[in-house]
């Protein structure tokens, strides 16, 4: 989109500069999304996806319905269905009716599952502090600090539509 | 991820932080994606991977062929070929021959595409200025030189592997 900037736009130079970072910033993330893809692939034979479904069940600590799931899920491509009834099937996941509302079922962890995610998040971290070595800890701080800023005003935003 | 920062785990506080700084980043790139997808269905009735198809043929000037507008596509979710025969349904893209390899075609922006496409990124853009108007512009520069650090190590590092 930067070069098309100029073209018959009613957007000030400052306006341009928050497109630049967002590309930036987009494709940074796109990025660490794929090299961790990757290697989720080639360590572990599982995807991104799947991984993030496992993440989102480990950090409810009680189990989640299956609609608070695919809220969380901070990646898309992968049917929810889909990917239960396979970790399911692999013995990393049970599911048991959700108190209080017979018809809907509640997603938990099994140990086997919670030991499996523990190695996989270890390997994850590892990665993310690889790809995120080339800034220094006051440059990660300030990044950290920034993002805080901008999803703040996102949520903000997002309330008020 | 935090949640599960102290267990059994080899990293050390620093390192968490990248985890962190990760893990937001990916936040608020979802966030911008999820309400840019949203006001792109909402005001032109299409999707953010039709929009991204458009936007590397846009910047690339001379079309690309189907493997190249693969590899720059920043968004993922969203079949190349559906997409592209959608389009050229549509009037907005054509095909034809690329030079001296009659196997394979070039993509590239019909008059109507381009006009079509200018409108959406017209708006695209003030979209993403509402978003991040959160930040004031040293703080968009920060986000920008920052990420541009990040982005070099990110190549600099997929080249070794």
């Amino acid at each position: 989109m930067i070069e098309r900037a100029d073209r018959e736009s009613r957007l000030t130079e400052a306006d341009h500069l928050s497109v630049r970072v967002w590309l930036r910033m987009l494709s940074c993330a796109t990025l660490v999304e794929r090299r961790a893809a990757t290697r989720l692939r080639q360590t572990f034979a599982t995807t991104l996806p799947r991984f993030d479904f496992l993440a989102q069940l480990e950090r409810s600590g009680n189990g989640l319905r299956m609609t608070e799931i695919s809220e969380r899920m901070m990646v898309t491509g992968g049917n929810i269905t889909r990917i239960a009834d396979q970790l399911e099937s692999e013995g990393l996941i049970a599911r048991s009716p959700a108190p209080g509302d017979r018809r809907a079922s509640v997603v938990q962890l099994t140990p086997a599952g919670e030991q499996a995610f523990a190695e996989m998040a270890r390997r994850h971290e590892g990665w993310i502090v690889e790809m995120f070595g080339g800034l220094d800890e006051l440059e990660r701080r300030t990044l950290y600090a920034v993002l805080a800023k901008l999803k703040r005003h996102l949520s903000a935003t997002e309330r008020k539509r």
